[in-house]
């Protein structure tokens, strides 16, 4: 993996990752030239429990490029710079113009309620440079230079004292609200371990606590077992459609291994989970012959210092269809009240995407 | 508050609610014939340490109704019964057809992961005869007797020993994945406290034990002291924008009192509440002059046998936009961190909707 690092116009860090060395001379272009300084903030939320980022700037985007402008190509029209250069790069990331959580954040409102500096790091992760592209049709040898790039900011990341989660996580689609087309993910660091993140550690320390072997371990194995959920299985890494899938075509794609977070996966364990990925985006494509919408959430252990052998790294991927034209909506009882209602069965739904017939070295 | 309670051919109970006595005779359509007898089952999901509901029923609807066949409407045509009979009644409820939760649900599959029969009700709330109208331009009266229905139901379903927690609620508009339009709410009677009201009342719970008063009271008491998120402040009721507003547009509908159910409210208090609705409703509508989608979600104690003094009962609206024409989208770190990130201010958004003018008493 080669590596460059800029400074953008406006203060921002641009990281630019190859498989190959980058000889040529590149400087971090910027939309924006005024100095990059985002206040955004926290609020607590007494009645749930939690923080809620407020990031009033979002809304004032001013900015209004041309129609077939596109931030995440490689700028080649001066009047309107992108977010990246032009140059052999493979792999972008810089931090998002207008972020949930900023280092910059600063004295919050005085309120009713606890506030906070939204403090943390957004940023965006360019998955390569051609926009037509998707995370699922690159090569594997870019995939899995993804996956040493997702290791390397989530170790940047975590190691600051102000970052306890690092979250990357992909939102595909225009029904998962993306406007922006450009194959591109995004990486949250907050300063407190996020509520999903928490419930699922939460469980998983509590099995460690009484078995001494991981939760995801177990659940892992009991696939193995039952063979009928699984969508690949590799040396390392597994996907599957878990048995307590909350979403119709929900896939988990895992380490066997217990690893923490990406930074402890080892170079073949990356390379296998690269094969994991890329059978589930391919299978999920080619179950209807079209880009197939979802959120795609990382979890892996908080970067707050502790050590964390319950912690187990995962991929979720939550499809935004139930069933071809059907989008799932999440209602009342999904948003309201936090039950899932499934009206599919995993070990029904599995059958589709394992007969779809996909080849991950193409 | 009159009532009259009927069996459909099916079996599903139905009952009928009117402010002046039902004379008539009446008896209770169905569109199934078949006996009604789901049967879907939960299964633990190890991560999230929380139940998922499957009901596979619900994706065989066979039914094929003619294109204008409103189910809620009033029988009329005898060759395609409806689910309410025409007559004299003001709200009707009855067990929904395709239930995620049912009574009858029994021997649940035996799995790798926990499992139980998905035992527990599923009702529809017909909110009036009108399939044009809405929850908001119903009259006063017509809305303080649907919150004694509510009351009603809530005490009727609690008192079952396999019931947790009643929950009422209402998704409204294609934005939230509303395909029926005829004003309707639900109820769901679960088997176990659900995430989302578990948590509020963990909250809750802690503050109670700290203080010795209510959570909600207290935010109450500083909205009320602060004044600017205020939408509605009656005598027994009030509504406004929380200041931890998650959704733009949010707002929070409670009795002052910290009254734990809809049975524990007196008369003075349910006819302040309605008015307090009405007024939140009248002005959603009124903000862009346009049906307001949202989800409508209702917390009160649970009906474990407990006492639960630190629980208040209490309405939620989480509306579908954040601006005119732009759908709150709830993605990566929503769903999968659950970190709600806000680009507007409930200080700001809370006047948009005091600014609209509207009649409760039309």
């Amino acid at each position: 993996m080669y590596k460059r690092m800029l400074t953008k116009p406006d203060g921002r860090p641009l990281i630019l990752y190859a498989r190959e060395p980058m000889l040529d001379a590149m400087s971090a272009p910027s939309p924006s030239s005024s100095p990059y300084a985002p206040n955004p903030h926290l609020r607590w939320h007494p009645l749930r429990g939690e923080w809620v980022a407020y990031a009033g700037h979002r809304q004032h985007r001013t900015f209004l490029p041309p129609a077939t402008y596109n931030p995440l190509a490689p700028s080649s029209d001066p009047d309107h710079p992108t977010e990246v250069p032009a140059g052999p790069w493979d792999i972008a990331v810089f931090e998002n113009l207008f972020p949930t959580l900023a280092l910059s954040a600063h004295d919050p409102p005085a309120l009713r309620v606890a506030t906070e500096p939204g403090r943390g790091v957004c940023e965006v992760v360019v998955f390569t440079q051609d926009a037509t592209a998707s995370l699922g049709r690159l090569p594997l040898d870019h995939l899995a230079l993804l996956i040493d790039v997702w290791a390397d900011r989530c170790e940047d990341l975590g190691s600051r004292a102000d970052v306890a989660y690092v979250y990357p996580f992909e939102n595909r689609g225009v029904e998962v609200g993306v406007t922006l087309h450009h194959p591109h993910g995004q990486i949250y660091a907050y300063p407190f371990v996020p509520p999903v993140a928490a419930r699922e550690l939460e469980q998983q320390r509590a099995h460690y606590e009484q078995h001494g072997t991981g939760l995801l371990e177990a659940m892992i194995a009991d696939e193995l077992t039952d063979g009928i959920r699984l969508l690949y299985s590799g040396s390392h890494a597994v996907a599957f459609m878990p048995i307590c899938a909350r979403y119709s075509y929900e896939v988990w794609v895992a380490p066997r291994r217990a690893a923490p977070s990406f930074a402890a996966l080892h170079a073949d364990e990356r390379r296998d989970f690269a094969r994991a990925m890329k059978t589930v985006l391919l299978k999920y494509d080619g179950l209807w012959n079209t880009p197939f919408p979802y959120i795609l959430a990382f979890h892996q252990a908080p970067t707050d210092g502790r050590d964390h052998p319950e912690a187990h790294l995962h991929a979720e991927f939550y499809p935004a269809y139930r069933m071809r034209d059907r989008l799932k909506y999440l209602a009342g009882s999904e948003i309201g009240a936090g039950v899932f209602t499934a009206d599919t069965f995993p070990e029904d739904k599995i059958k589709e995407l394992q007969a779809v017939q996909v080849d991950v070295n193409a």
